[in-house]
């Protein structure tokens, strides 16, 4: 299929569920809260290793958060459900608590739990030595916890909701610049998309490794155009230069497969930008097949 | 002692002795050497807990860097060996990877390696499946490896020197306001200093827990103001009701020194700020003392 | 009147009519259409001197603009209706038209346009030399403009309501960081309030010169903390040291109204406030009183 | 010439003397320092129309600014030296003196002082409505001008040196994303430079309209890929399809070439970058020519 003279390949993004909290940083003003979010998704691009992923999904304003102060949704996910335990709690930690003035919420919708992550008998809880209550503010039930600049409040119980990992495409342009400009409108529509996160990689990745057999994730070498010459069963086409991945997670498959399709569509507008194509592992071993074909007609 | 109204305490600061390595991430522009540096120096303001620590340490300019493109230089420290192996290439593979365009270089001063962080056989060697190569180019010797959007240059092996961690003091304020602006301003000020890195911290803590045993470590409730009427030795004198510690590290003890005097002078220099003063542990754990008379007089 | 510990002045701000228009800026990409909106408002923080008044209003989504780009939302105002006319185009060619892959359209509702600014005879129009062509597109009426990196849309009209101008209050504080974070708090809150402008002011005026005659307006000095010694009416209570001006315009009185008191509930918040008052001219020269009391009762 | 495939024109850039300002805005906190420096250099990109040009020039550390605040340096200037007077002080009242905490210092090397812009007798002085005074701080001659939260400190005179207008480039590319790319590029390394600012025009301009007679100055509609099939003389090569031009302002004519190398070099690396060129008007109404061959070769 072709539009507006870009290839479309007859494939399908393969999605995975992963166990996923939804949690919401505030502070006393905005950069403070997009200090505290940014240190709280840090290192979480990826799922090759260890910390979980984590991304900012948007800003909240002030207008629709518990204690009335500007903030940001994060979500946070690993397809292990303790290692989700483990990672949602270090960064609540190492994330939230040194920032001045910062207070976290859960910001899943409710009726999305299926299962909580607990914050007592955790380093967060313990962090207050027996100064920390459990509170009702804000409407919500939630640890009061001194720290030097002012009480520091953070929900009680975290929900997790099976959540989708792993929605993606491939934007395979004439140039880096092309590409690039690409991916980055592509990434700002989707994040116009409720419920989802998105990001681009560079580092497109296979499972495994040809050469390096224990290698858990290896270079996507057949989407790598700068050694088109030297991989077998390269599939970059002639005139592609560069290649960006767009990874989308989501509450829910409706809001991914919504998002892949809202920056697809905003992708293909850009001008260099020769084949969409996506990333699968032959339909075996996801929880869903997304066709692109069904996004984009 | 009182400068211009505020106490300064007669203590010091308790320094530690820290693997440290300092790398430079560049990029294409600043934009994405930025949003680099921010995901690789995630979960790493403070040392309780893995990740270990990690902060930008400033912007190097095009006219200064190995590659003549823009980037941030940043320091990893872990007070183990072998942690700091570890986390360094996560950071590098989880941080660097990822982002469109970016390369990573080594950017301790050569004089000051004590030792090396060695990326063959890690995942960021092995990344490359067996099409990455060793080369001499930007007059060091660096992977050159296949990523989707070209080729992606990390240095051989990183430097590690024993640099300083724990470099701290305590801003105790009238108000939020009046001790966050001194802290900030403080912030500014120790990072003109060349080789340090600091942070703000709202949640200084005290070593284990009086209530929680097994705590690794809990709030500094002698300091948290919002409890000094239940804490029996509350260090809060009359009039403050909040405190920030700043935390710095540095490449060497003479220049945490230095940013400390630099820090300091600039927070005695707010209205509002009531008393300054340090943490240590008697003294008896640390590499060294940095007395804080020493500094302003 | 004394809320959490904070006197409310029992007065009034003394708002005006302002010829007001509101336009969208977008582009391909957030940060085009950041840096385009930045410069588009520039040297609009006050009325004393031209240009005229300008502010961003608020981040526009894609979802929600004309041509599916992300943008943002400004107010430009002048008391002066030619003047409207005079900056209004003159912001659009400097402030737009340099910046790549923009557009701009008329963001006022329909409803409120009393009048327009007309785009035909202006230099923006004659940019074109005769390649400009009016075109139904968006939904709109645009000059289609060439462009070197492009077409450039550009509304074929903007209309003008008559809206608000001067809602203030100032606050009080008993350190500069004690104001300065109020006055930032506050600001955030109004700037959820829709359709109105914010922003903080350090250079309060007053209406003429005491010493100098002839000046249209000099420092407020009644509210100059620094000088209180000095000024025969000081209006400084014991213990303030730092007064921000917090100033509202907007396309209606009521939501005038709501960001004044969204604003002042959270500078009262804040420790350190001592005093919330607000600045008129005895109310015979606005067009309507809005009294503090009313707000915050 | 052709350099890394890329067409090199035979021509020249042709500057411009134009009295300019450097002035240096500084903050409590680099963050009011940033607020205030874009709002002084807004509605400053071109000299068609009044205001002034304007730009940021660099950051300054607070080990190098005379009040050892964070602070930015900007350019201001103007053809006509009656005009510089008006704007500079205009952008100063309107770009400095609202903003939280600012001071504002003439930053001309003493050395390049042709003459000054005096602040006595404008609104700058009159603001202070005879509580100003004129102290000696800072090493420096500045006016202590009461605000309401603190005194604004403003350098007595700022000097004016005959600085160079007009260096550029054009940049075409294949698709906007390759144009835009290398643009970006060529500016950071541009702003590398010392004592030159630069910025992107994506609507350059010809002196001047063929249609509309009275115009100043209108769409270079030979560089306007989007109508070369209707403009007669178009410039446009095959296989071009966006234009930016690079315009560069300097102290010196040797620093404005230097950044005219510096951002051709960057720009020249590009992928997609098809030809570079630049605009002159035939060499008999500016003050020199910068050919572009000396340049690169």
């Amino acid at each position: 299929m072709k539009i507006n003279e870009v290839v479309i390949e007859d494939t399908f993004a393969e999605v995975f569920s992963m166990y996923t909290a939804r949690i919401l940083i505030t502070a006393a003003t905005r950069r403070w809260a997009l200090e505290s979010a940014l240190e709280t998704k840090g290192l979480g691009r990826s799922a090759t290793l260890p910390p979980s992923e984590a991304s900012i999904e948007r800003a909240a304003s002030g207008t629709e958060t518990p204690d009335k102060r500007p903030g940001y949704i994060l979500q946070v996910g690993d397809r292990k459900r303790k290692e989700l335990d483990h990672w949602l709690v270090t960064r609540i930690r190492k994330g939230v608590f040194p920032i001045p003035t910062t207070a976290v919420f859960d910001a899943l919708p409710p009726e999305m739990a299926e299962d909580f992550v607990e914050i007592e008998h955790t380093p967060v809880q313990l962090f207050g030595d027996g100064y920390e209550e459990i509170v009702d503010v804000f409407g919500r039930k939630m640890y009061k916890i001194p720290r030097m600049d002012g009480f520091l409040y953070v929900e009680k119980r975290f929900g997790v909701t099976k959540g989708i990992a792993g929605g993606n495409f491939l934007i395979m342009g004439d140039s880096q610049g092309s590409a690039l400009l690409a991916a980055e409108m592509a990434l700002e529509a989707i994040m116009d998309v409720p419920y989802v996160t998105g990001r681009i990689a560079a580092s497109g990745t296979k499972v495994g490794g040809n050469l390096y057999k224990d290698a858990v994730a290896t270079t996507n070498d057949p989407y790598c155009a700068c050694i088109s010459n030297k991989v077998r069963d390269s599939k970059i086409p002639d005139g592609v230069h560069c290649v960006y991945e767009i990874i989308i997670n989501g509450l829910t498959l409706e809001c991914a497969k919504k998002a892949m399709k809202a920056g697809m569509e905003k992708a293909i507008s850009v001008r260099g930008v020769k084949k969409i194509t996506a990333g699968n592992y032959g339909g075996k071993l996801g929880k869903e097949c997304i066709y692109l074909y069904d996004l984009v007609r």
